[in-house]
């Protein structure tokens, strides 16, 4: 039982209402295997950086008990770099730089030692990347999920984006982008329609207002947690891919009732992200704090209505 | 023990990307007063319709056990009359008439009969009509609901919104409101505020995201159920409150685990409203849809996490 993540890994200057960070480690392969790292110590990263990435922060990885045997590091070239700026409300931002760098012609080579994974999380990147991921493993995962954004969805990549969904279990996206993926403005008229080009499950992450899991049958609502602050919502969706499936791959199991855990663990984790800049927050976690978290999740939702 | 409702007892002509109705009864004390009688037949109403107002639509409350007597009926007036067309999203409208007519000078006299209430819900009027009510009570009711709308959170109406707000035990507002109210977009900050001007408790609607219950010490967060189609969504968070304060009315327990059973059931109630125009929908519903919406909020949450 393994975890392959893919996915970015880079460095990111982040602006908020409240301050500004350094250039500081990022990208949607580092959150998702930090996340994952909370429930498995079976995280095997495939990602590609450069001459300019930090050892320390392979260190760090490497501590959590993350496997980087799958992050190249491309001499004389440098690590995908960006930078944003928040708005006030934070859920709006404007990208200040986007340098592609190492990630321009990203070859994603899967390690020998990966080759027995069961669990793949792809996180954000071109579709091509994504598909030959898959493509490379000598046997399909038990369980593949998804995340992608609206940048793939633009006619230019759109087939391609079609092509890799239908070849997954769970895809993992935010209202805006379920929208424009299915062109209804109805969450259930276009998780049926997401759902109808292949994959058996979808989630639809709304921020501060939750997510949604949709099977064919069945709808779960997982609240996000009324925080007095958000500091920085950077890294937030990937965080929550990395608890959902990191905890699907510690249980071994991907019923619907499952699922329903592993979007809750999948919220706690991305409740932590953004309380810090970038993934500060999730260094140091303990699982104490993550079980007082659920607790807060299960407390937020939980009534009782008894009908004889 | 019976529960009285005051608001706008109205005529209202709804355009919505589904259709157009025609002259259908409306406002906040029709809503109100329809969804709390669900659940109990204790429920008496109190407005002001003028002359044009129709017998049948009278004869419809009372077939629902709602008490009218304290409906006044202007001869020579006309009742007042809103017209609005909703956007494609449904989640903003244009106001294309408002014809106060005999809500212009609405004077809330409370029948001796109805001063036994011990469950008081202010619908949305005029801050000055709704202190007016609480103090024509010779007793203190047991528990006050208060709704309100932003137009009474302009510099004219403020100081007198913010007094009653201090006299009544549970605000209902919606997310936009209550950073309106507070002046602070963090809801939890906004909650904080807005009842540390006097109610114990604070219910923050969020449409289509559901709804927020906050106690000094708690809170509990209710989903909106997720709807193929939402029809019409005017009266959705009258019928809420309605649907609320009935539940609490016939099960005398003002408790907060009672309190998030009611926002459960408002919520239900709530999603009937929206599926026809106006209160279509909520003429003619039945014991077992309601049990039937309600095991949806359940399904739709629950989950089971245990710590040993």
């Amino acid at each position: 039982m393994s975890l392959l993540a893919i996915g970015s890994v880079a460095f990111d200057q982040i602006e908020t209402p409240f301050g500004k960070s350094d250039k500081i480690i990022g990208g949607s392969g580092t959150y998702i295997a930090m996340a994952a790292s909370y429930f498995t110590n079976q995280t095997k990263l495939v990602g590609v950086v450069g001459e300019d990435f930090r050892q320390e922060d392979l260190n760090m990885m490497q501590k959590h008990g993350i496997n980087t045997e799958g992050v190249q590091i491309k001499k004389g070239e440098k690590t995908f770099f960006w930078s944003g700026r928040y708005h006030a409300d934070l859920n709006t931002r404007d990208t200040l730089v986007t340098e592609l760098n190492v990630l321009g012609d990203f070859d994603p080579i899967i390690p020998e030692s990966y080759q027995d994974c069961e669990y793949l999380m792809l996180g954000n990147a071109t579709p091509a990347v994504q598909k030959t991921v898959i493509e490379r493993l000598h046997k399909r995962p038990k369980l593949i999920v998804l995340d992608t954004m609206n940048f793939w969805m633009e006619e230019a990549f759109i087939s391609g984006l079609k092509e890799v969904i239908g070849m997954v279990d769970v895809v993992s996206i935010n209202d805006e982008e379920a929208r424009m993926l299915s062109g209804e403005y109805s969450l259930v008229k276009a998780a049926k329609k997401i759902m109808a080009m292949g994959p058996k499950y979808l989630i639809i992450k709304k921020g501060e207002h939750g997510a949604l899991l949709f099977s064919d049958e069945q709808i779960f609502f997982a609240p996000a947690l009324p925080l007095e602050d958000v500091f920085d919502p950077t890294g937030a969706g990937d965080t929550f891919a990395g608890g959902f499936i990191g905890h699907l791959a510690s249980t071994k199991d991907i019923s619907f009732e499952n699922m329903k855990r592993a979007v809750i663990y999948g919220s706690a984790m991305a409740s932590f992200c953004v309380e810090q800049f970038g993934p500060e927050k999730l260094i140091e976690l303990t699982a104490d704090e993550l079980e007082g978290r659920v607790q807060e999740f299960i407390d937020l939702v939980q009534f009782e209505i008894e009908y004889n």
